[in-house]
């Protein structure tokens, strides 16, 4: 049996007409696939059944998505990423999960295009560099400004602090949340409420790279002292050693939170606890614990022989889901009646990213459904909230491809495994883009960007990363609806 | 000096600002990546200025694209098929030739999505292949059904022939073309107009996998017979000889072709003196040549100690380019009035994949700008002839991938191979699908699909490849626009 699946799902003989099929009722038909979340005692309560996607083949009418372009204020915006979620990563982690007929949550955005994630060189700032990080993708998004990798928030060259969507959105009166299976500190998290010259500079004792950043040389110090100082209403996620570090106050970072009026938490039943108020949600030392495990890649043969299926990882009952801090932040900040602030969230699915640099297949392909295990409660959210923005992108794309069965004369030059999906076929991911013990390394390609809600058709077509960050302010300074067409 | 540019590019000491500036008059700033075509003897009435793309970022008003959602029937249908050319294909391409801020004609399509291309198994059609071949792929947006790989509009298992968007497009009264850089009867073309086991069956003297489909069995021929007998309008490739093999009748391909109406013609000025009819083009024996050529990737080292420009090909005078083959097609299928017929063409770029296959980034790279130049003349095309359907897109994802420059502690595990760009950034691709000397190859994943036109917004989301053939016969059905709004 399969261990994610109680039952396998049992295939339709003839594939063609199961096509047309769950192309008239995708939810009918694609219900065979639905997976379990009965083995994630810790998402329990999270049902996996696709959404409803494109119905464009069969003799079902064309929808008009011209129904559905809006250009009104955004009273809530939630930004999900992907961290190195490619097309790649996102296919993998389809067919791997329900099926290539199947579709994700992501899936089923009505606007949908692609985006350029180039950076630029710390040297010559006039010269795009065309394999990016995290650092420098997040400042693109951020704050419409290309910089070098590594740095977080500040100009190439210059160091020049740049402002970010959520300074932005402070002052529009929107209330702010950060969501993370990384540390609080990584990148991602850290572009929206930090600017110091590396990513590296996390706390108070990790400022070697950033000597001018530091509060006793008048910077703005580390990054979890800028989240904090930042009064970002929700921060969930992992990294409480950042946090437990000491400033050059001598007072750590967590204490300073709870002076700021933060409620501290470390656990997901104190999460569940709040209602309202500042949270600092801080759920491991590091980073958060991946949601499946299994056997990674390696040289050929690999697995080839014997095809793995994905198990759930043993999690610590103390640490939410993605899924559970995104409900939690979703809480949080909901406004409480018409008249109150919205809010912007930012979600990342870290260890996409970090799971594909160790070439884990299951751990890349887990953290990618849990993940949209997230969109989808966000998009529950957008469908009873529908002056919210709802878009879901990556910042880069990665390394793993979805290749042929190896075989002895023809298999990849790198590490490999391969699956067996639960509709029965085998499914091989190939990491080539590094050698020996080395990570595997980030791509340049251009990457999905998808959309829902007021200023969605904006992603149509090919952008830039800094064009989402047009794109998110403009939602936010547009003139509001009536508040007839207020939920 | 830059071998494909006469004059390098001189970017702006602050890139930041040079981004602004594209957002907003994307024209002007990027005319300085404007690629002079005048190297390319062959392509020399073709400029290479990217078109206006969309213009999110800054302070531009944002486009609603409520206003290009058509559905009305169209008229015309351009689908163009970039074989192999997955998103980091494309990236590459733009990066090398417009750089990282220019955009390819390919690009400012107003409607674009993903489509998964999966097959299934021959032995097992109910379970999906994840990573198919050409044919299969064909298959799929040709006739709506997913079949195994090899197969040729024929269904998996039974071998039954499945009727065709080409045929289809006949049976409404539009008039049809096929053009590619390939041979005439390769996978792609051959899945518009032909119904066999296996693609190998290209010519009358290639049955050995096809004995049922011989003419002398009752079937209805090689590839090349069944081109010719459907009375394709306008076939344009290479692959001569398939057409000079003789049937079974003692009787070669190119004879029929010629008793049963069409003008045969082997070089590009016999093509140019013909404005009207039935006419088979074979500008080569095999496949066509590539525009670019330079140095294949090459286990590290490589070449990144000196990075390679790519160099114009030395191609046959009597070859056409592709987007002079797709200027003809356009020229002998367009409607003489507003009463006569539209026309269904599909023209493919074939060479991106066989490039991909060998590991050649400048054979690729200077073939997705060829297939870009013909999108071009499509979308000039459309502009003037608005009931137009243009449709880019391709069959699967390949091997190349955009990563970091290599060094003797962190490099891809295959082959590699850098390339300054006219930007004067690095760009190393990796291959590393295969090892030794076979060839690279496809991926599974999930591709762009970009669209105009009537029935455009239905690549919006993620779709399937079948999705495409549902869309291109709606879009044929559809009541027709008002007299009025006919060019």
């Amino acid at each position: 049996m399969h261990p994610l699946e109680p039952a396998l799902p049992v295939l339709d003989a003839n594939h063609a007409n199961l096509h047309k099929i769950s192309c008239r009722g995708t939810l009918l038909t694609l219900a065979m696939w639905t997976v379990s979340a009965a083995a994630f005692a810790a998402a329990a309560a999270i049902s996996f059944a696709p959404l409803s996607g494109k119905q464009i083949g069969g003799s079902a009418q064309p929808q008009n998505p011209a129904e559905q372009i809006s250009f009104q204020r955004a009273r809530n915006i939630i930004l999900f990423i992907g961290d190195g979620m490619g097309d790649s990563e996102i296919t993998a982690a389809r067919y791997y999960s329900v099926g290539a007929s199947g579709r994700l949550a992501m899936d089923t955005l009505p606007f949908t295009g692609a985006y350029t994630t180039w950076s630029v060189e710390e040297d010559a700032p006039s010269r795009p560099h065309y394999v990016p990080d995290s650092a420098a993708t997040g400042t693109a998004w951020a704050t419409g400004s290309k910089t070098s990798n590594g740095r977080i928030s500040t100009s190439p060259a210059t160091d020049r602090e740049l402002k970010t969507i959520l300074e932005y959105a402070r002052e529009y009166g929107y209330r702010t949340g950060n969501v993370t299976t990384a540390e609080l500190t990584d990148a991602t998290p850290a572009v929206l409420a930090a600017h110091v010259s590396h990513r590296s500079c996390m706390g108070p004792a990790d400022m070697r790279r950033c000597p001018a950043d530091r509060k006793a040389a008048g910077g703005p110090g580390s990054i979890a002292e800028q989240l904090v100082d930042h009064q970002v209403d929700v921060l969930l996620g992992g990294g409480a050693e950042r946090f437990a570090q000491k400033a050059d106050s001598g007072i750590s970072v967590e204490s300073s939170a709870r002076s700021n009026g933060y409620v501290v938490v470390h656990g997901r039943s104190e999460l569940d606890s709040i209602s309202r108020g500042r949270v600092l949600g801080l759920f491991a030392a590091g980073n958060m614990t991946t949601e499946w495990t299994g056997q990674r890649a390696a040289p050929f043969p690999s697995n080839v022989a014997s095809p793995q299926s994905c198990r759930p990882q043993s999690r610590p009952s103390s640490e939410p889901t993605l899924a559970e801090m995104t409900a939690a932040a979703l809480r949080l900040l909901e406004p409480s009646n018409s008249a109150s602030a919205g809010f912007f969230l930012q979600v990342e699915g870290a260890s996409i990213d970090k799971q594909d640099h160790a070439a884990d297949p299951c751990g890349q392909i887990g953290e990618t459904v849990a993940f949209d295990r997230a969109v989808r409660l966000g998009l529950d959210f957008a469908a009873t909230h529908r002056d919210t923005l709802l878009i879901v992108t990556a910042d880069h794309g990665h390394s793993s491809q979805i290749v042929e069965t190896p075989s002895a004369l023809e298999h990849p030059a790198g590490l490999m495994s391969t699956l067996r999906t639960r509709e029965g076929s085998l499914l091989t991911l190939s990491y080539g883009t590094a050698v020996g013990q080395a990570a595997q390394g980030h791509t340049g390609t251009q990457v999905r960007i998808a959309a829902r809600g007021p200023f969605a058709s904006g992603v149509l077509g090919v952008i830039d990363q800094t064009d989402l960050f047009h794109l998110l302010l403009r939602s936010m300074r547009a003139p509001a609806q009536t508040s007839a067409s207020l939920r």
